[in-house]
This record gives structure tokens, C-alpha cells and sequence, in this order.
């Protein structure tokens, strides 16, 4: 028998899932600590494979979400912010080398987007934009069946574009991303500023998104106002990205997305006000994810699995 | 012997030309008027492709630039504003039905960008933006050497995304769309919003964005800033769509491209200014059209020619 292994690599922690031949589920998976004093990222990601894998099973391919960007034509990561020692390096050839089976990468979201297509919400659709709403915002497309890359891997950075040129600043350095506006960071930075400019709230200090979610639902005017307006740009966004990729659905995952209707609700109300033809809202679904953490394991073996090379 | 036939259909004028098989230039081709009285669109487009095939010749296929949209899954033009009396009309299976040849069809614009990735400046690119920016600002996109299409035919609307909530209002009733700032129309708005707000120019009246184009090589300070800021929009809408997109090349096309870099200058800055990481501009051209008119004549012929049918 052989299998496919899928990853899952995050700055904490690292997942494996072993996916018997012709098998769509795995039938076990594994998660271990990203960093352990003396071993690298690399050597614990070699020790994770070995460790999956069944005794006697060939491994028929391999396919890893990272947390960051990577270039599928010369098979090196551009960045990892999290695990930075990978930046430039030729990861996936490594693995290859060290196991001998064709190894994949992609980032974690574009992956989220992949399983979310195969596996999740957006089965059966053929046009999709995912995007994940957490610290950041991140994405990933598909677009007639295909997973969007572009031509260095850079494709689908769907928190890093402008839609309010004045507006905050985001953690790239840029204004007015949608990624500075309805994040997590967006919504708490601000509420922050509301409270110093002199806005009452029951919330103080400098509160989280959770938390600002929290005094939401408790029918805080300071709170909600902060989920309206993330929700009226991230509409504004996805109004865009409706003329641009005419999808069939939006899908929304990442744990600010997971406040539900409180972000959802005046996201959906938003598109309406913002698409420029009703065309664009026929027969299309906005929904949350469906995978959650799962989506890029998912993904990562879809990647492997359909890889040309096999 | 046997030939595909390319069409472009404009308000005014429509066009066709013959592609002898195995050829990618065509042997010759026609123009006639779109509106004649006592003629349907539809009888004049018949009559011309009756006209421009050589006797005896098959036809293997046709493919058919629309200035409106078209849904290829249901076969149906969805709008054409100077054709509006084909709007829902299944008008590719009458052409197919009378000819007997498989008939496809598309918008113009993303036709063009065909053309242009086929035959044009984008010959060689996997993944290309093309921006026709004119009276409106239409495009096109090629990603992994695809012709975005969509779901419902609706994609690839890029004039339609707003990049500026509260700005100008767009021929299509939206607040700040890119259309409403940087095409020809958004730059004589904003010029003569200038002028009847009291700012001194060589321009009086309703000049049109040739007439600033004029006086902005003439050194007029309000039509250069008019330029500079259809630029540094137009830059920053750019800068989303290689985030989005991760593309090797923007090929910029319509009438006021044709002012050169009075705004491709500007826009190039922007976009350097505008992108939130330096990778994007590696390896990256941005760069006038180089089809011209031809472009959407390329792109229907490729369209037709490269079918999945066929």
C-alpha cells in the first residue's frame, strides 16, 4: 500500500495527516511543537514524516501548507515570517532529496482555499474566493477549477490591497488595506482609538477583537460599530472581488469570521450596497468556512495529489 | 480548404477577418457600418460573413468580439448597451445554426487581452492584466495562460472596483470606481469640477480628456495635475490587482493610453509607491498595447480557434 502525506506547518506547531491510496480522509494524523530546543524546523519536519508514516508504507507524494510565500516555478519559500530561517530556501527539493517522493508547497491560505473547494464549502463550485479573517487578512482563489499562484507564487494576497487610500495604517507598512480596516488588529485598533478620542464603551484599554465581540453581542454601541464598519469595507472588498473573478462563492474563515452574523451580517448587507450590477448576487453564496483548522491540511493533499508530476 | 473567421462588433462599425487555417495572421478582412436602416445588427452580421468568406471556403469556426457581456455557459449575451436589442438573445447558436460552425463569443475587452497575450505585447506571459482605458476603463485577464471568464461571464470587470469610497460617481450609479477617477471621463470630470470651483487653466468650459491631454504637454499645471492624479489612482488600483494577480506584465490599451506616458508615467509611480512588496515589480512590465484596434479581431480568432470543441 502507499500513501499521500499532507502538512500543515504553523509557527507553533506542525500537523501531518496520512491519506491512504484512493482514500479522501485520513486515516490518522499527528501534531507536534514547530520549535524544540536543538532540533531546527526542518529536522523536526523530517522527524514528523517518520514518524506518520505506517511502518512499510511507500510514500507517494507530499504536499505542505507553510505559513508564508512560495514559488512553485523555482521551488524556494520567499518568506516565512514565523519560521524565518526557511526564507530562500529550497525546502521542498530537500524533502524530496531526503524521502524520495515528489514534495508540494503552498501557502496556507491559498491550501485553506484548495480543501475549502475540494472537501468543504465550496465543493462543486468552480470559481471561489476564500479569505481568512484573523490577526490578518489572507485569501486564496480558484478560479475554472485552478488554484491561483500567479507568476511567482505571490498571487492572492486578498488583505494587502487598497481600499481606502487615507485610511489606517497595516502591519506591511501600507494605508488603508483592507487587512488595516477588518481584521482582528483593524477592529481592535479601532476601538482603541475611539475610546482615547473620548468614546464611552464598557470596554477599556485596549481590548481584543474577541473581546470587543463579546461586548458586541452584550449590545455595545462602541463594539458594534466596530463590527458595521469592518463589515462595510470587507463588503466594499468583496464587491470587488465579484467584478473581478465573478465567483460563484465566498467563502469567509479565520477566528474573527467565527463571531458569525456579527461580522457576516453587515459584510453580506455590504456586497448588496456595493455590487455595481444585481447580476453578480445571482446564485451566489457568502458563507462561513467549513473545514476550519483542517482546510489546509485538506488542501496540502489535494496539492500533492494532483500534482501533474504524478 | 477552410478558414476561421474572427469578428469585432462595435457600435458604430463591425469587422471581420479570415484566418486561413494553419495561419495566424489573417488574408483579409472587411469593415461595414453596425446600423443600416431596415437591417437588424444580426442581418448585417450574417451579411458580412457571407461577404468576407472566399467562395468555397469552409468555415471551421467563428469567434466574435461583443462590446457587452456573455454568458458562455448559457450561450446568451447578457447586456450589450449599443446592441440592446441583443440582450438575452442566444445569438451565437443562431449564427452557429445558419452557418453551420461553431460560433463562440466574448467581451471585447477580454478578447483584446487575448489578442494581446497571443500576438501582442503580452506574447510569452503566462499571467497578464490588460487595462483599456478610454471613455470607461474595461480589461481583461490571462492567469496561467487562461482567459478569466467567471462564473456567469461577468469577470474581468476591472473599472467596475472601487478604490475610493466616497469619490466621484461612475456611469454604473457606484461611488469611486477606478472608472470614475482614471478614465477619460473621470479626468475631464475632475477638470472641470476644477474649473467651475474657480482654478485658472488655458482649459475653459467642458474640455474632454484629449483637450487636457493638449494642454498638458502645452505645460497647463490643472491638465498635468488631471493626468497625475488619473495616474496615481489608476497606480494604486494596479498595485491590487498584482496582489491579487501576481502578473509578469500590465498592458495598458484604449484612446487614453494613446497620450503615452503623460499617464503611464504617473501610474508607473504609483505603482511603485502603491505595492506593498518590492517582489511584485521584479521581472515586471507594464506597458502600452501593442495590437491597437486588432486586438479583439486576435483575440476572436484565438477564441474560436483554440476552443475546447474544436
Amino acid at each position: 500500500m502507499s500513501v499521500t502525506l499532507a502538512m500543515d506547518i504553523g509557527g507553533t506547531h506542525m500537523r501531518a495527516a496520512v491519506f491512504p491510496k484512493n482514500k479522501t480522509k485520513p486515516s490518522h494524523q499527528i501534531r507536534i511543537r514547530t520549535r524544540v530546543k536543538g532540533e531546527t524546523p526542518l529536522q523536526r519536519l523530517l522527524k514528523l514524516i517518520h514518524e506518520v508514516t505506517p511502518e512499510g508504507e511507500t510514500i507517494d507524494s507530499v504536499g505542505i501548507a507553510i505559513p508564508g510565500l512560495f514559488d512553485p516555478h523555482e521551488g524556494i519559500i520567499i518568506t516565512a515570517p514565523n519560521i524565518p530561517e526557511w526564507a530562500g530556501v529550497p525546502i521542498t527539493g530537500m524533502i524530496q532529496e531526503e524521502i524520495g517522493a515528489p514534495t508540494y508547497m503552498g501557502n496556507d491560505a491559498n491550501l485553506a482555499a484548495l480543501g475549502e473547494w475540494g472537501f468543504g464549502a465550496g465543493k462543486g463550485h468552480h470559481d471561489l474566493i476564500y479569505l481568512t479573517v484573523s490577526t490578518g487578512i489572507g485569501g486564496g482563489i480558484i478560479s475554472n477549477d485552478k488554484l491561483l499562484v500567479g507568476h511567482r507564487g505571490l498571487g492572492a494576497e486578498l488583505g494587502h490591497v487598497t481600499i481606502l487610500p487615507d485610511g489606517p495604517l497595516c502591519s506591511c507598512g501600507k494605508r488603508g488595506h483592507i487587512e488595516a480596516i477588518s481584521s482582528g488588529t483593524g477592529i481592535a485598533n479601532y476601538v482603541e482609538e475611539q475610546i482615547k478620542s473620548g468614546r464611552t464603551s464598557k470596554l477599556t484599554g485596549e481590548p481584543d477583537a474577541k473581546a470587543i465581540s463579546i461586548a458586541a453581542l452584550a449590545g455595545d454601541p462602541l463594539a458594534n460599530e466596530a463590527f458595521e464598519r469592518a463589515g462595510l469595507y470587507l463588503g466594499m472588498m468583496i464587491a470587488n472581488y465579484l467584478a473581478i473573478f465573478d465567483p460563484s462563492i465566498i467563502i469567509i474563515g479565520g477566528g474573527v469570521s467565527q463571531t458569525g452574523e456579527l461580522l457576516l451580517a453587515p459584510t453580506r448587507k455590504s456586497v448588496e450596497n456595493s455590487v455595481f450590477s444585481q447580476r453578480y448576487l445571482q446564485d451566489l453564496t457568502i458563507t462561513g468556512a467549513a473545514l476550519g483548522d483542517d482546510a489546509g491540511l485538506y488542501g496540502a493533499f489535494l496539492l500533492a495529489d494532483n500534482s501533474p508530476e504524478k
